[in-house]
């Protein structure tokens, strides 16, 4: 198997982008990714999305975007895993470049929101949880995480200003992220007397809805220092499921596909928690968040409180959770988000993350969602220059 | 690049499922597919699928068919090309395994089509074009293709009757495939006095709408002999694009897509269409089917019908075309198709088609086309037993 790096990157700010079509959008991220390398094409496209069928009309996205980059013949095709779109996009590009397919491949996601009118961005992001045995009976993805945030805080006896905590301090990350879509910090009493979205979750425990874009372009390892001088390598990479319901789970407090999937990088990797500098997460809620941390292994479980009130996940502590301000404040365009994260934790390993640079990052991970926890897709990153 | 074997495959009749929801579907392809083999268990499942999100509000369909078919914590994901979804899934699935990620792997696809009502199928197949610049104008997937035919029978002077004809082949051969959704014979009648649809196509020159779900089971070809006494080796592979907007293209009468990737996976096979004993190709109309046949090389540009009045595409004529009867009499269940075509290659390879069965048959191809030609899959297939 050909190691892999990743030789560049391309993101777009997350926010409302009314006047930039899907392919615009997606546009502004590749081309920025191309500009920074020497690549002489590109042989295949794997991007992620998730609601374009829904609120653009359009399917076969990965022809439509090589048609726009101009990239045409080279193969394209969309990967879909709800929220874990561009993660399980990066795993696929993976393969594709270490089974000696292609050299060249742009991987990303890209996600339009915004353009829902009515409840027409909530049905689609609902199609995410099991439609027959979950959205039938009038479940919501926020409504479903309530209930394992109530759960959380009755079994391990966490208090609710534990979960405003983490996202005050995704805000006050995000403030310095200048693509964040909510650059602005806030306070526990913001998070605590917010709109009750489903009792405990308020509006600010939950991700925004937002448009954006990101690509990340890869190349075997071996080749890299002729297109870049300053590259990253794939150390490790894995998915893994769970059950799409989450009523059929023996354990509502463990992201058990976020266990297995982690452990598995991780072997790939050849490193431990404790190797991380630096990690991207999945908090779409700030209980997702939480539990994130504890299932990546960064926290024993029903105590990611404690050491968060210690700091231990700040810039320059144990480990930087989110240095871009995760789901919360960066944003959350679904199937972009896993893009996003593999693009934030590059740019922090090439030393290019400004305001957001986490001092001495030599290992990074990301770790990105599908539905409930019924996929993740983790990556381990590490510095390659 | 480790070589890559099929071990076994599963498939279900194309039909109206109204019975079976989307799980139900794929699982009954995914364990006769499981069935036939004697594998520890799946690593990953890559599943094509392109109208789940409007016709069974369901996405993250990996993880709900992982679930379904108890082979959580594997990995899962879900492709998507439009119509080109399972060839794109197949190719997913041989990189994965090519590249030494995974051993065992499942791939295929799932489609229910028919339990959308009014127009809600129509709808949703028009997001395989460009909604922006195509369906926005009122274009149709037919009366795209219906322009496509007007020219090539202005160009070439070949006469509607040949489209006819290449209909009436694939019932004859559909008629024989215990899969199919139309196994009748038509007649040359048949077709030209069918329902005008967008002229010149007419009914019968159209692939139907139907539900459909079928797998395969890879693995490295070096392990292929513990597993299965009868497997198939994916001798070559490869996609490719083409502009996804029609007016874009140069050549309204050449499917560019079909030509490149075909040409690719000729070469890693080391194979001519010379080679090709049976090949099943994507005829969503005639007029599809009569470019694909030219494209593969297994006709000059123009001539389709020259070699189809000769018998040259008939079973033991120089090239089996569709002896499952294509997707005009087989079936379109589209994310599903490109699954099916392999599937069907391999069963002939095994020598297990029963009334199907090309004699002799050692080398296949199966093409798989995204839109109206936006993106191709090809793979080669050939006997290894």
């Amino acid at each position: 198997m050909r190691r892999v790096a990743i030789l560049s990157y391309g993101l777009t700010k997350v926010e409302k982008h009314w006047r930039k079509s899907l392919r615009e959008l997606f546009g502004d991220a590749a081309k920025e990714a191309l500009k920074e390398t020497k690549i002489p094409g590109l042989d295949a496209l794997i991007v992620g999305n998730m609601c374009a069928s829904d609120l653009s009309d359009q399917n076969n996205i990965g022809a439509l975007l090589a048609d726009h980059l101009g990239i045409i013949p080279s193969t394209a095709y969309r990967v879909e895993a709800a929220c874990g779109s561009g993660g399980a996009a990066v795993l696929a590009a993976y393969a594709s470049v270490a089974s000696g397919m292609y050299n060249f491949v742009m991987t990303g996601g890209v996600e339009k929101l915004t353009d829902g009118v009515g409840g027409e961005t909530t049905r689609s992001l609902g199609k995410a949880a099991d439609a027959e045995y979950e959205l039938f009976f009038g479940s919501s993805f926020v409504s479903l995480n309530a209930l394992i945030m109530n759960h959380y805080m009755h079994v391990y006896h966490v208090s609710r200003e534990a979960f405003a905590d983490l996202a005050v301090l995704m805000h006050k990350n995000g403030a310095r992220n200048p693509y964040a879509q909510l650059p602005f910090e806030i306070t526990r009493e913001t998070v605590l007397n917010s709109e009750k979205i489903a009792d405990p979750i308020t509006l600010y425990d939950c991700a925004p809805v937002g448009d954006g874009a990101a690509a990340i372009i890869m190349c075997p390892l071996e080749d890299a220092p002729k297109y870049s001088d300053n590259f990253v390598e794939i150390s490790g990479v894995a998915g893994a499921t769970d059950t799409i319901n989450i009523s059929s789970r023996s354990d509502l407090l463990s992201l058990n596909s976020t266990v297995v999937a982690a452990d598995k990088a991780y072997k790939m990797a050849k490193v431990t928690p404790a190797d991380i500098d630096v990690a991207e997460i999945h908090d779409t809620f700030t209980i997702t968040g939480a539990l994130s941390i504890e299932d990546l292994g960064f926290s024993e479980k029903g105590k990611f409180n404690k050491l968060l009130s210690d700091g231990a996940f700040e810039p320059g502590g144990v480990v930087t959770i989110n240095p871009s301000g995760g789901l919360k404040s960066r944003g959350h365009p679904v199937g972009a988000t896993g893009s996003y994260q593999v693009a934030e934790v590059t740019m922090q390993l090439m030393g290019r993350a400004g305001r957001m640079q986490v001092p001495n990052a030599e290992a990074g991970l990301t770790q990105n969602i599908g539905g409930s926890g019924s996929s993740t897709y983790v990556a381990i990153l590490r510095r390659a220059r």
